[in-house]
């Protein structure tokens, strides 16, 4: 009850009703520019952006609140190179023969292929690895709703921040475990170069659903 | 190749280094502020700031970017109505007979049990649905990070915009597609009710990880 389980007051951050408006028109203009990139610049990004983004994604509601993500920001070269080396020949695989047909046409306007130089190039990778239950590690739940919504507040911070993003995902990803020195109880799902695009970067010509696409009112 | 799928140049945001930092702090210290909430006001929110929260929704990444996301925004009486009553008897499943004594112990700090008022108080209820591969929509990729990090983006907005709110997951959650008429490829994963907290509402007396638990820099 109430005695064992304490609470506090909440305190609302109070925002008059014409400025919500505002401020969710606004939040919405600034995400509405991010686009995923392929093409980094090497100039190193702010440290304490980086730090800064994964605290963010550390306020991230989460079931029965565990809390259940890892962060792993890899800057160093060769650490890096042990990374691109690993997801290249996962993808050659990928490419090669995993793939359907299905899945190949999905991802043509994209661009994309088994060569992965943005893992080497982008000055940073985060890696996102959700904690399932082991010998230190309360029992998780909900575990990729939770981990994901932190990671879009991730990735909302760093965009802000004026750095670039590639919400990458290998698979299977046990790789990462080895690279980033984790636990098996930890399950790599997210890889994340970040930095500066490279000048001149391009996008493929993508668009996005309407409001109307993708919310219904009832 | 690139004839066949075009590119446009990227559109940086151009922000500079101590700005940068700047940025990505005070979004935190506004993230940081944001509690999941339980005890909800009936008043009602501005319409346009759910539409800005689906529209900033609607810009996060998706496997080969199919946006597998719908959000049913529900405000009419009878039909929260029926989404309480059907969400409260799997709740007295769950709580009466379902979960793991490990479960019910990890909820306690919570203070939750099988009555949830919140979904008929709240004046509007947000159900997100992953939608799944259909006579009218392709198969998704990662379905579940994509739908995790659009729901990232959705309560980061309706934060900012000073509205709280409780991200629940009833389970199973078939009835989510009859009170909210989707087809059977959309699975119902979020449901989120959203409003002003009610005068002097409570929270759990909660704490988050520090950084030096989530992040390791190698
Ligand atoms: N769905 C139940 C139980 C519940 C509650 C909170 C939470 O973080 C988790 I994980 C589960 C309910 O909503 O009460
Ligand atoms: N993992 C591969 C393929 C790939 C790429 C993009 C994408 O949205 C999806 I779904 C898959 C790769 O990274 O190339």
């Amino acid at each position: 009850g109430a005695d064992r389980h304490p609470t506090v007051p909440l305190k609302p951050l109070q925002v008059p009703a014409p400025e919500a408006e505002d401020r969710a028109r606004s939040f919405y203009a600034l995400m509405s520019r991010r686009r995923t990139v392929r093409d980094f610049d090497s100039r190193p990004v702010p440290e304490a952006v980086l730090e800064w983004a994964v605290r963010t994604a550390g306020t991230a509601p989460s079931g029965a609140h565990v809390q259940p993500w890892r962060f792993v920001v890899l800057t160093d070269p060769d650490r890096k190179r042990r990374l691109r080396e690993a997801a290249e020949a996962e993808e050659r695989e990928f490419y090669g023969r995993r793939a359907s047909d299905e899945w190949l046409s999905a991802l043509a306007p994209l661009g994309t292929d088994e060569h992965k130089p943005f893992l080497e190039i982008a000055p940073a990778v985060i890696v996102v690895f959700e904690v399932h239950k082991g010998p230190r590690t309360p029992r998780p739940y909900y575990t990729k709703e939770s981990v994901g919504i932190a990671v879009g507040f991730l990735l909302a911070t760093l965009h802000q921040a004026g750095l670039a993003t590639l919400t990458h995902t290998p698979s299977p990803m046990r790789f990462l475990n080895e690279i980033c020195e984790r636990p098996p109880e930890e399950r790599g799902a997210y890889v994340i170069p970040v930095g500066y695009p490279a000048p001149g970067a391009r996008v493929p010509d993508l668009t996005r659903k309407s409001l109307e696409e993708v919310m219904i009112r009832l």
